[in-house]
Formats: C-alpha cells, structure tokens, sequence
C-alpha cells in the first residue's frame, strides 16, 4: 500500500497550538457560514464487551481533504492495562476520492480539536480583562481546555473542581508545573469564576446557577449525549449570548437542549460559535454569557487535513 | 503504527473461492437469523468532482471482529486515467476496539463477496439439473457472477447480453478462454434461459417478464439505489419464491421495492436469502424463482475477517 500512514510522534511534531487554534477558527467559521458537509454519524454498539464504536466525516467545501474518523470506546479496557480508546482517522482526497493517508493519532487530535473550540470560545466570550478561571473536573480535557487558554489570554488563577480529591491535587499539580497558580475550590467557589469550563461526564448539573456571577462566562464541552447534562437551565435563562457549535446537535444532545426542554431557553436563541470568532464580539461588562460545544465533524476533517499537509507538503 | 496494512497482492493469494463462498454463506444465514449489526451507512457527496463516499460497518454477533469499510466513487477519475473507485477496509477487534489491520483490497472484497452471495442463491434456487446461464451487462460483475456460478454447478452455454456490441465479444472471449461455452444474445433469447444474472446499473427492467420460462431463476444484483430498477415487477408476480438479501434494503431500494409499490408482491411475500442457503430448498420443477440482491455490510465484515485471519493467524 502506497498510503502513508503517520503515528502520534510525528503528528505530535507538526501539530503546535498555533496551527490548531488557527484551523479549528477558520473550520468553526466555515460550518457556522453552512460551508460544511457533515453526515449523520454511523455508530455500532458491541454490549457484551461494554464497548461503542463511532464513525464520523465531515468536509469542508471547497478543501482538497475530507476526513472519516474511526473511535472506539471499550470501558473494560483499563481493567486489562489496556486504554479504552482507539481509532484512526483516515484522510481522502475530495477530487479523486483516494486515500491520502491515515493518521494513528490515539485519539490526540480529537482532544486538541475540543480544547482549542473551548479556548476559542472562552477567550472570545469571556470580558477581556477575566484572568480568575475555573474548571469542573479533572480529566485530559481538563487539563488542555486550562493550558490552551492560558495560550490565548494571561491567567491570575485557576480554581480546580472535582469530586476525587486526589486527582483534584494531581491536576493542580500538573498545572502548577505549567507555572499556572491552581488550587482546589468547592463547586460553590468555582461557578463565582470570571471564567467557568465544565468538562464533565456528568448527567446533572454540576453548579448552581445563582452562584455564577454577572459579567462571568460559561463554557460546557462534556455534554456528547442526550442523557449528560452539565449546565443548569437556569443559567440558559439568564445568558445574553448562547453560543452553540452546531445548533441541530445542541438542540439534541447539548446542554442547550436540556435548556430549551425546560423552557429556560427559545429553540431560537442561540447563535452559532464560528459567527463569534471572527471579529470582537459587543457584551456588556455585566452580561453571562454561556457556549455549548458538542464537537463538530468538520473541524476534525480541518485539523486532520492541515497535520497531514505539515507532515507531507 | 503497529496495525498491518494488507495490499491486493497478499489478500489475493488467500481468498480462494472455498474461503469466500463458506464466508459469505455462514454470513447470510446468520444475517437471515438476526445475529448481525449492520448500521445505516454513512454517506458524503462532492458534487463539484462527481463524488462520493460511502461508509458501511457490520458485525458478526459473537466475531472476534467487525469492519468498517470505507468506499469512494470518483466517476471523472477514468478520464484522467484514475479508476473511479477507491478506499479501504478497517478490521477492528470486537473485544478491545483495538484496529486489528487495514485492507487496501481495491475493492475485490466488496466484488468477491458480491460474485459469491449472486452465485450461492442462484444456485440454491435454480432447478438442480438446469445448466444454461444468461447474464445481462459486460462489467466486472458480468464475469464474476458467471465463473463463480461455475465453480459451484457444471454450465452447459452462458448466453451474453449487453447493450455494446463491443463489451459483449469482449466478455464472451473471456469466458471463453476460462472454458465456458460463451456466446452474444438477445434480450429475448437470454430472458428464456435456465438461470438469468442481471448486473447493469439499468433504471428501467433489462427483460421483459413474458419471456422468462415456467422453472427458470433470475437473480437480480445491480440495483443499489432507488432509482435503479433491472427486474420487471410482473416478474415478481409470477415467482413462486422472493429472496432478498435484506428486507429493509431491498424495499427501499432494490427490485423487489419497486414491485411492492407496482403491487406486483406483497412487502411480506419474500423469503431472507440465508433461510435458502443452510439446506436443499424445494421448489417444483415449474415454479418461477426471483432473488434481490442489495449488498449487507455484514458479509463485508466476515469476509475482511476471514482473510484477515489466514493473513495473520
């Protein structure tokens, strides 16, 4: 086979958070302008060995790539020393349908994809003078929607939430030696945050919305399927900017949803995230502003296209 | 990365006809009986580039594996010296979610399993002493369907209909240096004979119904999509038994679709193809036999699965 195919080491290389901040923007901007093609995702489940497998494509009109992305998740695997994620994300020409090559990424680019749409979003929405952020859970995501955004604007401190004190340590920990000053704050300390990520697998709401502070900004990227929820619909109530990143999947699967069912939100509300990266957005100082990211297929299909064009020009 | 990739040269050398034809039968009996997931596929199209790209999954319940096959249709590519279709299968364990290996087979699989699931249900359905096979279109599948019927029954004379006088003189050669007593035909005589094998992409019936005789077969392979249509639905209504590969499918789009909506058969009156192929099937010497071919991603994933293992034992 003539294809290439390229591992983490190399990706890890090419991919530097300049060149995914810059194609995640221009991806988000192109699907909020409708200039993306991505179909309804195949999805198999495997119960017996408590496992899923996902299959997404998306495209971006007029790219010279498209991507389709194969992800696994198998729950039992850590139990046996093995990861629970697996996959590949397979790059194809849109002109002559060939197989460019295939990138064994171990799952990184989908992370970076959602940490930098967070950052994006966060930097975007948040008051320009917000320096205290804080972040519900500590998982990979976590970690990256913290240390991008410390990329795009100068953090005075990071407040960290989360239910398992000892990963609660780690992670400030981790940060600390990134030079950020982070500490472990209750739920209560944390929804007082300039700026608040939620990166939860949670499936009720993790702060209470009379907690969050006028002039503060909410992003919540954990909520992927119907039955999580992160947000309080009351929060959705007294948000001056919904952002969402695909207002079809927001409405189905995102916190946005779990708002516009409890009627704290209209189906109309929200604007979509790309339309609010490409130029300052107006908020008053004492305006919420909330994002819903639920992941986008066409900025994976960007990201993927832009690695491979650094790794093969 | 450590995932094989597995080129046409090596996947050839182990998919003789035995391994695909018991692949493909143990598959379509387990499809018949349920045991299989078989999700809706994936679709993109790039208009601009007379493109598309489809992606099918399926799995074995119980299989150590599942595919997820990944196809391109670049119908400008010959022009520019390119073949039209392209892409690849990914082998996946069922257990883990790990990638167990790529296939670059070019697309032989997917015409493998094809010729053997058209040439394992006419000759299950097809009166045991009948020997006299027509075959409608001159394209790959032409030559498939005839030499793998071939290998499971002796053919007396394979009568040739094509539209291209050119293609078909072509295809009768072919078989003819296999050994086969072929010859160029008309619609009419090939419409009478023992078995007939339709494989055009037609949109409008390639017989007439009138001429097929009392006792013969017909198995109709071309229609993938709606708006194809090789079998007359006046054939439906003389044929004792209906078999499709897939109900759902061939409903939606295969011939036995249109005859339902032509109210030439009942949606229940067809019989799954697999429920034919575990034991000798009765059917009177007299009766008229019709079975609709759709393509079941389900077999895609046993066969991959199957060579895959001789591959890598």
């Amino acid at each position: 086979m003539n294809v290439p195919v390229l591992g983490p080491a190399a990706i890890e290389r090419v991919a530097v958070p300049r060149l995914i901040l810059d194609t995640v923007r221009d991806a988000s901007i192109a699907h909020a302008e409708g200039r993306t093609t991505v179909p309804p995702p195949l999805h198999l489940e495997f119960p017996g060995a408590e496992g899923d497998c996902h299959v997404k494509a998306g495209w971006i009109a007029g790219a010279p790539e498209f991507a389709v992305k194969i992800a696994t998740g198998f729950y039992a695997n850590p139990g046996r020393g093995l990861p629970a994620n697996h996959g590949l994300v397979c790059v194809l020409s849109a002109r002559t349908g060939e197989v460019r090559a295939l990138l064994d990424d171990r799952g990184m680019l989908t992370a970076w994809r959602t940490a930098a749409a967070g950052a994006l979003i966060t930097h975007a929405l948040a008051r320009p003078d917000a320096a205290e952020l804080a972040v519900f859970g500590t998982g990979q995501q976590a970690l990256l929607q913290v240390t991008w955004l410390a990329e795009l604007r100068p953090l005075s401190a990071v407040l960290v939430h989360g239910r398992r004190p000892e990963r609660v340590a780690a992670l400030c920990g981790e940060l600390r030696s990134r030079g950020l000053r982070a500490r472990p704050a209750t739920a209560r300390e944390a929804a007082g945050a300039d700026m608040i990520v939620t990166t939860t697998p949670a499936t009720s709401p993790v702060l209470d919305a009379a907690h969050v502070r006028d002039g503060a900004h909410v992003t919540g990227i954990g909520a992927d399927m119907p039955h999580k929820n992160e947000l309080p619909p009351e929060l959705f109530a007294r948000a001056r900017i919904i952002a969402t990143d695909d207002h079809a999947q927001c409405l189905d699967h995102g916190d946005f949803g779990h708002a516009v069912r409890a009627q704290s939100a209209t189906r109309r509300s929200d604007t979509a995230v790309g339309h609010l990266l490409g130029s300052p957005v107006h908020r008053p100082d004492g305006a919420i502003t909330v994002a819903d990211l639920t992941g986008v297929g066409a900025l994976d299909a960007a990201l993927a296209s832009a690695v491979l064009h650094r790794l093969l020009p």
